[in-house]
C-alpha cells in the first residue's frame, strides 16, 4: 500500500473513525483502524464490535493495498502535523509496519494484517428510508437526554423508534425514559419507514450518530432490520447492531387527562429553576412549585444549606397544587424548548406531569414529581 | 447587618474569596466566607488556615454588622443572578441565618458567628518591597511549572523567592524544582528586598496569587517575615503561611562548564517533540536528541506504538551527542520562551543540561537527561 493524502482531509476522517474506538480493548486489532487503498481513495473503517464506521477519502494511490493501524495513535500523529503538510502512507510488503511521512517527520506504526479485521459482513437491510439530518439532530435531541444509564436495564439504554399512528396520522416515533421521565418525539412518518420494526439504538451510536451529522444539511439514508441499522450520508457509513430487547410500553406512562394547565416563560422559568437549585441537597435536586390562580412560587430547602424562594409570574387557572421536580430534569427538558413558552399539564402532586412547547407539538416530556 | 451592593461587584469580590475555600472541610466554619459590614463598604474574608484572602467592595450599608456563610452557595446563588442586580444581604440579629434577596428571589443561608471565624491576626511582617504586576506574573510562570508535587519532599512544594547576588549585582531569584528539572528567574532586586530572607512560597498560594493579578497592571505590595508573606493590591490582600523548610542548595545543580551549545528555533522544536513524543510510552515520555555538526534528529521509539524521527535544522558547533529528555518537560520549558530561539548548554548524555532563551537571560533552565 502506497498513497499520498492531504493532512487536512485525512485528520477529518480519521477523527470521524477514532472516535468509534474504545480506549481499552482487550482485543488489540479492535484498537486499529482498518484502511483500504485503491482507485484515487481511501477507506477507513473502525468498529467496537456493536457499531462500525467507514468513512472514504480521496487520495492519490500509488499502490492499493490494505492493512490496520493502531487508530488513537495514528489521529494523534496526523493532528500534530503541519497544516497543509502532505502525508505519505506507505505499508511495507509483510504488512508488520506502516510508514508515514510528512515533511521531515517519519513515524512507523506497528500493524495488524487486515485479515484479522472483524468482517463487517454487508447485513441484509429490507428496510429503507431518508431523513434529513436537521430532522434527525432534533429526534436526537429531544430525546437522548432521557436515555437510562442503569446498564441492568439494558432495554432502556438507548432511542426507541417506530412507526405508528397519532390521531390516525401515521408519524415516526422516538422515545427514551430512565424511569423517572420520559421524552417522545414525532414526525411525519418518512416514506418507506411505515412498516418498519420497533427498533432500540443503543446510546453510543445515538452519540457517534448525533457528532457526524452536527454540521450536516442533507438527506439520511437510513436501513435497518430486526437486528442492525445503518446510517448513511455521503462516504461515511455508521452500521450499528439494536439493542436485543423490549422496550416497555411507554403509551401507558403518558397521562391523557391532566387537566391542571400551567404556562411558563421558559426561559425565565429555567433560569429561576437553576437558581432555586443551588439550595437543592446534591442528591434529591428537588425543587417546588407552588401555584395558585396568578402567581407561582418555586422553593428548595436543605438541611445544610438553607432555603430559595423565587416568585415568577404564570399563567395558570387551575386550582392551587405543590408539586415537587428535581431540577435537573426540568432543566435537561427547558434546553431542549425552543419556543419561548412551555405549558405543563398536571394532575396532582403524585401523579405524571406533560411538559411541551407551546407552539411546537412534535416533543412531549412526561415528568414524575418528586415528594417535597 | 443590612447592605445592597451591586451583583457584579459582589459576584466579582466572591469569585476571588471563595476560591481559597477548600471543597470538603471537616471544620465547618472554614467553608464560610466572613462578612463584615460598615461604611459604606463590604469586606470578606476567606481561609483554608494557611492562606487567607480578604478582599472589599463597595456597598450601600444599612446597618454595620458581621456574620459568615457558606463561601461556595454563596457565590453560586449571586453567579446565578441577573446581570445588573441588585442585592440586599440581611444577617438577623441572632445571626443564624442571612437573607439574600434580588428581583423576586430570597435565599436564606445558614451562618455562623462571626466569632468562630478564624482571626487573621496582624503579623509583623517587617520587610517590604513593591513588584510590577507583570514582573511577578513572570516570576511566577517562569518557575511553578517545576514546582514538586511528592508531598514527601515538602521543601519543594512551593517557589524559592530569594535575595542574592549574580555577578555582583543583587538580585531577586525565584527558583523552583522537582528534583528532574529545575527553572530559576531573576530580577534586579527591588527597593526593600535586598535584606529579606529566603522563603518558600507554597504552591497554593502562587495559584491564587497568579488567578489575581492575572489582568493588573499595577504594582503589587509584598510584606513577609520568616514566617508569613502578604501580597496586597488594591482593595485585595493575600497572607500565606510559608513553607517550613529549607530550600537544597540548587547552585550545586547548575553547571558551569557545559560547552556543548545547540541553537533551535523554539516554535518548530516544540513542534517536533511534540509530534514525535506521541510514540513515547505514557510512562517514559522519553524523546531523543541525537546531534551533529549541522542538524538534530528527534527520536521516539516504544514497543506498544512504534517509533517516530523527525529532522530539525539547528545552529551546532559541538561533537556529535545523543540526548534524552521527557518530552514533557522539553515543552514546559518551550511554553515558557517567549523569543524566538533557545539555546541548549550540554555536558554529555549523563550531565544536566542547561536551556535559556537566547535573547532573554533572566530565567535558566536546567534539565536531568533520561537514559535512552
Amino acid at each position: 500500500m502506497k498513497l499520498t493524502i492531504e493532512r487536512a482531509a485525512l485528520l477529518k476522517s480519521l477523527a470521524h473513525v477514532q472516535s468509534v474506538v474504545e480506549r481499552r480493548n482487550t482485543i488489540p486489532i479492535l484498537s486499529n483502524v482498518l484502511l483500504e487503498a485503491s482507485d484515487g481513495k481511501l477507506s477507513l473503517t473502525a468498529t467496537d464490535m456493536d457499531l462500525t464506521i467507514v468513512d472514504e477519502v480521496e487520495a492519490a494511490v500509488g499502490e492499493p493495498g490494505a492493512t490496520t493501524a493502531p487508530a488513537h495513535t495514528f489521529y494523534d500523529i496526523v493532528r500534530k502535523l503541519p497544516d497543509g503538510a502532505q502525508v505519505e502512507v506507505i505499508a511495507g510488503g509483510d504488512a508488520s509496519q506502516m510508514t508515514l511521512k510528512a515533511g521531515r517527520s517519519t513515524f512507523t506504526l506497528a500493524t495488524l494484517p487486515k485479515e484479522d479485521f472483524p468482517a463487517g459482513g454487508d447485513a441484509e437491510l429490507p428496510q429503507a428510508f431518508a431523513l434529513h439530518a436537521g430532522e434527525l439532530r432534533n429526534l436526537v435531541d429531544r430525546t437522548r437526554f432521557a436515555i437510562s444509564t442503569e446498564e441492568t436495564r439494558y432495554y432502556l439504554n438507548g432511542i426507541y423508534v417506530h412507526a405508528t399512528e397519532s390521531d390516525g396520522v401515521p408519524v415516526l416515533r422516538a422515545v427514551a425514559t430512565d424511569g423517572h421521565r420520559l421524552a417522545r418525539f414525532e414526525m411525519p412518518v418518512p416514506d418507506g419507514a411505515a412498516s418498519m420494526p420497533g427498533v432500540i439504538v443503543p446510546r453510543k451510536t445515538v452519540g457517534e450518530l448525533r457528532k457526524l451529522i452536527d454540521e450536516r444539511d442533507e438527506a439520511i439514508e437510513i436501513a435497518l432490520s430486526d437486528t442492525k441499522i445503518r446510517f448513511a450520508f455521503g462516504p461515511t457509513v455508521l452500521t450499528s447492531k439494536l439493542i436485543d430487547g423490549t422496550f416497555p410500553d411507554y403509551e401507558r406512562v403518558i397521562p391523557s387527562n391532566n387537566d391542571k394547565m400551567l404556562e411558563v416563560d421558559c426561559k425565565a422559568f429555567a433560569q429561576a429553576v437553576d437558581r432555586v437549585s443551588t439550595i437543592s441537597s446534591e442528591k434529591s435536586r428537588a425543587v417546588k412549585m407552588a401555584l395558585n390562580s396568578s402567581s407561582m412560587t418555586l422553593s428548595a430547602t436543605s438541611p445544610e444549606n438553607g432555603s430559595a424562594v423565587e416568585e415568577i409570574e404564570v399563567d395558570y387557572g387551575g386550582e392551587a397544587i405543590e408539586i415537587g421536580f428535581n431540577s435537573r430534569y426540568l432543566l435537561d427538558i427547558a434546553m431542549q424548548i425552543e419556543g419561548d413558552s412551555a405549558v405543563f399539564a398536571m394532575a396532582d402532586a403524585a401523579s405524571p406531569t406533560i411538559v411541551q412547547d407551546v407552539k411546537d407539538a412534535s416533543a412531549l416530556y412526561v415528568l414524575m414529581p418528586m415528594r417535597v
